[in-house]
């Protein structure tokens, strides 16, 4: 097949790299020439715009887009729109809100232009040597999709979900269970940094890994992580979020899904990225108010 | 009544002046000279020991413990006892964990000591002019105490619990609910001081006060305290914790209680105390690992 | 002042009893015969239909909705618009989303409608005998208000919060903090209720009221709750919401504001409305498939 | 070696099988007849008393507690003890809280005999055909038992995590993450259940086995959960515990770490065990107080 990636980032390098090893052809365009020329360096077919990349394709086309969610991809399609032809095809492989891409399909599909949304999971390894995907996809073009989904993922490794837009809800579904899971992990680890026992918390995290409950993925980047840094001293603590977390709870409270953990789990990210906390505030005020506690003074 | 006042402090002293403007005769004592010193300024008779305090009681003494949880209880109760008769009456007013409560009702009993236990809500300003007690005691005991619990509380503001412990129990549970409503009324406040609208919190509080379904006196504080710092910024955000929610969270769960309103209010408090929080260091590790997010550097 | 009343609810029914009461003139109009023909066994002028009540107003008129927060204020002010004259005035005394409110307020005044938003909070007993109201509206628009306001609170009980929108955004929050707080008083109660101690629920609810810290009107709410039925025996365990503790929630999430009490409130009640928790058999599920714990089967 | 396994249920039989397989001697015991028979079926040499499994050791003996924690353990332990001769070892492979294996430890030094605690993770599966144990044991210990574990191990799953009692405390963190882990995924397949697109769960959760972020034995078991049951139809909304989540939970609370999806996780089945919540029953009661809401009645 031949593939034009739009967006050559962390995760659209690595999957452009992955593509053309199982024999595809990439032609891969970014906005800045220096993105372009670095993949290039990789081996990648390049085009520094829009009309270049798809200028190097045959009908029908295949674009792949690799770049945040967001407004930016309304964009790229309103750019892409005079330059395809009715039977193209657009691949959304990012982390979209499942009702942009809703609409982006149903405005496609009154342009003619056929399309997929691809939710990618695996992390910058996962696009380089095996990435997870959950595709939704009218049938005829998930069919037409198939073989490249079997090639960049691995064994087991993709799923048509449905109709456009159940690969991105899978994705972000994905993506608030593993808020839950990190945040569980994280609570844990703390516990046995600050418990009675003067403990090896790599050497934890390497022996949940074989044979564990909770063994997976996770904990192998946790024995990385803490492998690179014993006690996480480099590491500030702030864990920013993507959208996807928010999306995933949101998504909840519409449904009346009570999701207490995926929920806690994006509370104490926000509560980390404050500098300052206006609740606990409130609360040590009321306490001196009424009871003459000490209260923390500036 | 003549009543001996163990404990002078914040809480202390202002129950002596209650007691004592209701016509009864406090001697008071306190550890350290000064202590005394101020509140025998203030009309309360002085006892520099507790031997002094004893001697300055008739039988059967009442002797009122008002000082902080804990295994000083336990010390003072130990120095009175050689001093004491059977007959004689103690009161533990403060916030005693309801087991040891049980304990130590347990053992004056065997040493022919009368105790009850004061779980004593209302703040320094319920102190001093009219607190709310929930009285453990023996039927006796209770109905021998009666007259002093109605002159030191407001109207409608005291009741026998039940036996020894449960007045402690009902105390602790009263704070509990406190946590989450101190806690919820912060939440509610911190999105006022965010959200698109440019509000006087301060007059929002009043006007909560009055006929609102959230007034009360948490809504009375809340304004005083935002009278007193408009935008609280005088104030660190930390909010400490004294024990009785963590205590109510402890008998939660003992008896499979679901209480995440309580709880969360408890770890948001405990949250706040943190300098540094390690759950959120391994998270921003995990995000890290896979996604090569960018993480917060030290 | 003369008001038209749309809507004559529980809550409405209330409102204009109150406003007749002090003096003022109220035409009623609700959408079933029945309902306006119990209110003006009342007192209350009668209207039949939105035509009649218009034409019983002198201008300015001041038309006060009180109808449930949806679609069908939008429904009745496109029925007003055509009878309404430019400098006439609607308030939405309900619950309405505040950007509900915000496009409302635009859209009127762009027809030279003029308008404001009045959270009433105090329920049925407020509506009738003194609520709180807090009041979005144009300066000129509140001043033209405000003896109204004045007349139907209670002492203290209004507040012009700031410009249209304001109100509801301030009484959303205020409910949310009444979702923590009521959630709070529940786990407490729960406790208690499990507890070692065989207390008298209604009693501790009578004595919380007087001098404790977590007096307020919902305690007096609970004693009055557990004097009709001590054990709350006649109630089903399920709480509904009407959607202002949602929005709370929504609006803290879109804030980046960290609200896990006002959130956990609000998810209790979604768990107690469901028949099943599937996310529960999942747990369930898996426990078995690990461990070959016993699941309970149907 | 010659292990002497004390508890054949389904932890302990399968453990037997798997240290047997391993070219080790297994003497097994267990309080009734029918499982030692039942074990002896599969080659295990059956003792029928705990006198006769000491009496069928050489020394230095090694005993196994595979039971369940609480207070059979020490019954267990005061029946060897007179059987036993120092320098003879007992392993705790159970899950007992570490205190009491703090507390068992310094008791069994005192009479002579070696402890080590070992938390035994990866489920029946694993205990069969490879587990992952964290062991607390004195160094020297450690040293002459390594050769077992790691013969009844996966690779790298075995750990000695330091002095007696950390193997249970470590075992105790991993399964509070656990209970994260597995509420987090229900929370996700609920939602995926109830949302707009019609999903295939088990093929979804086949899929994030192969290459997702949230890859791991507990996705593995859910499709497997999923492959028995799609709609999980056949089981109860019902998840006990046994006690480790709990523990984490109030170590969390001990320690001050915020632990709130631990926690919740927790709640989640606290609240599925109960068949009525009393505290959602205080919420309705106080919106029908307040509001006139309409409450369910029975």
């Amino acid at each position: 097949m031949q593939v034009g990636l739009v967006g050559l980032g962390k995760m659209g390098l690595n999957l452009a790299l992955n593509i053309m090893e199982h024999g595809h052809e990439v032609i891969g365009y970014a906005r800045t020439k220096a993105t372009v020329d670095k993949a290039a360096a990789q081996g990648i077919k390049s085009a520094y715009s829009l009309e270049e990349l798809v200028g190097q394709l045959k009908t029908p086309r295949l674009v792949w887009l690799m770049i945040p969610a967001g407004l930016v991809i309304d964009e790229v399609i309103e750019q892409l729109l005079p330059l395809l032809t009715p039977g193209d095809i657009i691949v959304d492989g990012g982390n979209s809100h499942y009702r942009d891409t809703l609409r982006r399909y149903q405005y496609l599909k009154e342009k003619g232009i056929r399309f997929a949304d691809s939710g990618t999971s695996g992390g910058m390894e996962g696009a380089r040597y095996g990435a997870c995907c959950m595709v939704g996809a009218e049938d005829e073009v998930f069919a037409y999709l198939e073989p490249l989904f079997k090639d960049i993922t691995v064994p087991g490794g993709y799923l048509h979900t449905g109709p456009p837009g159940s690969g991105h809800y899978v994705k972000m579904i994905h993506n608030g269970i593993e808020y839950g899971m990190m945040q569980a992990i994280g609570e844990g680890m703390e516990v046995l940094a600050k418990g009675p026992f003067k403990l090896d918390l790599k050497a934890v995290a390497r022996v949940w890994r074989h044979g564990s409950v909770i063994r997976g993925w996770l904990m192998d980047l946790m024995e990385s992580a803490l492998s690179k840094d014993a006690t996480l001293e480099s590491i500030k603590d702030i864990a920013y979020s993507s959208g996807e977390g928010l999306w995933t709870v949101e998504e909840a409270l519409r449904l009346k899904v009570p999701a207490p953990v995926i929920t806690a789990a994006l509370l104490m990210r926000y509560r980390s990225e404050q500098e300052e906390s206006f609740a606990t505030k409130v609360v040590a005020a009321l306490r001196h108010e009424f009871g003459g506690h000490d209260v923390a003074r500036k």
